[in-house]
C-alpha cells in the first residue's frame, strides 16, 4: 500500500495505445496511458470506461456527437456506446474500468494488446 | 454522457469532509471532497478506496505509517484497513468506491453524513 506518482509512472513508458495497470480497486483497474492518432471505434459490451485526461486535449468521437476534454476534465463512456478517441497531439490519461476490459473492446484490431502490464 | 471539470464542480460547494458524487462506473462512484483538519480513525470492511489528490497535501495515517500525498498522486487504501485522513491546509480530493460506502466507515461520528449528494 504505497503511494503512486502519476508523473513518475509516466515517465517509464513512451508507447502509445498501451494502457499500463497501476492499480486496481472493488474489481477495477487504474491505468495510465499515453495517447497519439486515432484509435478504432469499438464499445465494451459490458464495461462502463472513465477518462481523465492529466495532459493535452482529446476528442472522443461518438455515433451522435463529439466531445473534446482538456487537462482536469473527464468523462465516464457507458457499456455498448461506441467511442473513437483522436488525440492530435500525445495525450496523457488516467483510466479506470474492470480489470478484464479489453481496450479495443468488440474489435480486434492491430492495437489490440492481448495483456497488459503493471508498472 | 457529457464531460465533467473537476475544477468546474469543485466550485459549486465549500464543505469540508463532505464528499460529493459526479459520476458512476460498474458500481463504483466517483466523488469530489474538500478536507480540512482531522478526520476520523476508520476503515470500510468491504470496499477499497482510491484517494486522487487534486490539490494541496493530504496525510494518512495508518497504524503502522504515514504517508503524505501531493497533488498528481493516488493511493488505494485497501478494504480494512483503518486509515486516519489529515489535512493541514485545504485538499482537493477525487475518490473512487462502491456506491454503497459510507465515508466515515466503521464509524458513527458526527462527520458522518448519511446521504451524500450529486453536484
Amino acid at each position: 500500500m504505497d503511494k503512486i506518482n502519476l508523473s513518475d509512472k509516466l515517465d517509464l513508458f513512451n508507447e502509445t495505445w498501451t494502457p499500463k495497470i497501476i492499480s486496481e480497486l472493488n474489481g477495477q483497474q487504474v491505468k495510465l496511458a499515453k495517447l497519439h492518432g486515432e484509435f478504432v471505434w469499438h464499445n465494451h459490451a459490458d464495461e462502463d470506461e472513465l477518462f481523465y485526461i492529466i495532459k493535452g486535449t482529446l476528442i472522443i468521437e461518438f455515433r451522435d456527437k463529439v466531445v473534446e476534454l482538456s487537462a482536469g476534465e473527464m468523462i465516464v463512456v457507458p457499456a455498448g456506446v461506441d467511442h473513437k478517441p483522436i488525440a492530435h497531439q500525445e495525450v496523457h490519461v488516467m483510466l479506470v474500468e474492470p480489470a478484464a476490459i479489453k481496450h479495443t473492446g468488440n474489435v480486434k484490431h492491430e492495437l489490440t494488446k492481448e495483456k497488459l502490464d503493471w508498472i
